[in-house]
């Protein structure tokens, strides 16, 4: 028997591009009303006469965002914590409460949920914040998945992408291309040539704490780096309306810590495009002295786009349908 | 190659009830700080010095929670934003966002995407609650699932399940039994033979708008009827250390509805036991008049569990892992 919703001709979602999807989900949507920021950035905020939330949500999948072999079920709690806080620190908030939902094939061993708890309950009390609620299904064979929703405070407004200004610095908090390299060994079996880079691959520990600070310092726009320094600078430039000047002489120490594991191209490469980094990136006012913490990469111009010494440069691209 | 954390001997989830796992994660999840209400509730409430929020989250899957030969795509999205709304409703509240998150093999049609944001779109728009944001993943073949995130206000404090007192009168808002007694059609291949059954177990529309009015009339306990009435009224039971007395009289209305549809013994059972109605129960001080959209169906006593006409009862069960 044919299903006209599920056996229809038609496109599929591994024909068009998340762009392209969201570009015609969007407009179904209802927007608005309370809700402040959103979509568009990296957190939405939720204003109503209660009081103001930041909300965040993003989901592991299994065999997409990791694979047994590398991760630990721990390593999966810790790192979906990180993905998640590292949202709403680059609003410049705080998180105060996760939702978890974990859904997972029966024949998952218990063994597995309880050692994904502890990776996930650990990260979360090093940063202390709890555990508001989830929710827990079962799923067809094989299929296991996690889905957090962060929520969070910010004080006063939040810092969105949008607001970088000609003459601003670039700035980052955290490191730069080490979750890709990790990634790069894990793939050729080197895992064992630097453990420290692999352990930032899955089990990253962001920067938290930077997100307020650099809303406090003043920062005019912020977001966090989950799909490269390249792709998510020109999230900014584009928000902003203006073009991030990137300069490699101001990333020689990010790649001089993947001197030795990878060749120098491979290190560009995992500096510039790498993803699931979570370090912090914001544009400060040329007047204001970095913070601590942050290390200037580069300027605010006028024009568009990302430029790496001063050549125009894209990011790659990441695409959950095709990846 | 083998992998201890998925190959290893030891217990699946299969193997286990949802209880006893819960009990055994919630030791390795910080907890406190700011969640005021969580969990154990419907909906957790997270209270910082920028304001208070209910928070919620409810997740479908095919297969699990609908077939494509019963469910559109639509009523999918439908049935995902009452079941959380209806538990920001059981706290006393009004949902003021939503964050939505689709897991879908890249084999999926766009046009199911597109006809499940539809009906997701249009059941918040209906009640006035925009989209906040969300996530997009691909997931292994066949599998689909969709996650929400429900955040709301209330005005003081939330309606707990442990209110209710010896005394109190048992009251529902909505109708009872129903959205099984369509499954039962469904299932019997019988849905034309009550359209209006079938869609209000596909497409329920809880009566949201009364969980704030119970409140303020001052209801001790409140609950969504998820699991059905018996095992729900049980939880509040235990919550509030009491007895909850129902009456298969002042259920008359109920099951006269299904009359001609199901014989008695069905009827009762789909009244009794029957679960995703997402009705509201709540439990108010004798000298409350009932607000309009409530009646009567019981009272509440000195003992434990529930009782029907005066004989205890329990409700049978829904377990993810065990269905």
């Amino acid at each position: 028997m044919t299903n006209r919703w599920t056996d229809g001709p038609g496109p599929r979602l591994r024909d068009v591009s998340e762009d392209e999807l969201l570009a015609q989900i969007f407009p179904l949507l209802p927007r608005g009303g309370p809700v402040v920021v959103a979509p568009g950035d990296d957190t939405a905020l939720v204003r109503t006469a209660y009081g103001s939330v930041l909300a965040t949500t993003d989901t592991m999948v299994r065999g997409r965002d990791w694979l047994d072999e590398w991760s630990s079920p721990a390593d999966v709690g810790g790192k979906s914590v990180a993905q998640n806080v590292a949202d709403i620190a680059s609003m410049g908030g705080r998180a105060t409460a996760l939702l978890v939902t974990l859904v997972a094939d029966p024949e998952t061993p218990v063994a597995w949920v309880l050692d994904f708890a502890a990776g996930l309950g650990a990260a979360a009390a090093e940063i202390e914040v709890p555990i508001a609620g989830g929710d827990l299904s079962s799923a067809p064979a094989g299929t296991l998945m996690v889905s957090i929703t962060a929520l969070g405070d910010v004080d006063g407004d939040p810092v969105l992408r949008s607001g970088a200004r000609g003459g601003d610095v670039v700035a980052v908090a955290g490191t730069l291309g080490r979750s890709a390299a990790g990634f790069v060994l894990l793939q050729q079996d080197r895992a064992d040539d630097d453990e420290d880079l692999v352990r930032e691959h899955v089990r990253p520990r962001p920067p938290y704490e930077q997100g307020p600070v650099a809303r406090s310092a003043g920062a005019t726009a912020m977001i966090d780096l989950s799909d490269g320094l390249v792709r998510d600078a020109g999230r900014v430039a584009a928000a902003s309306g203006v073009r991030l000047e990137l300069s490699t002489e101001l990333l020689r120490a990010d790649l001089d810590r993947l001197t030795g594991v990878l060749d120098d191209d491979a290190a560009l490469g995992c500096v510039l495009t790498g993803g699931e980094e979570h370090s912090l990136l914001a544009c400060f006012p040329p007047e204001v002295a970095l913070p601590d913490g942050w290390r200037r990469i580069g300027q605010v111009g006028a024009g568009e786009g990302v430029t790496v010494d001063g050549r125009p440069r894209s990011g790659g691209g990441w695409d959950h349908f095709h990846p």
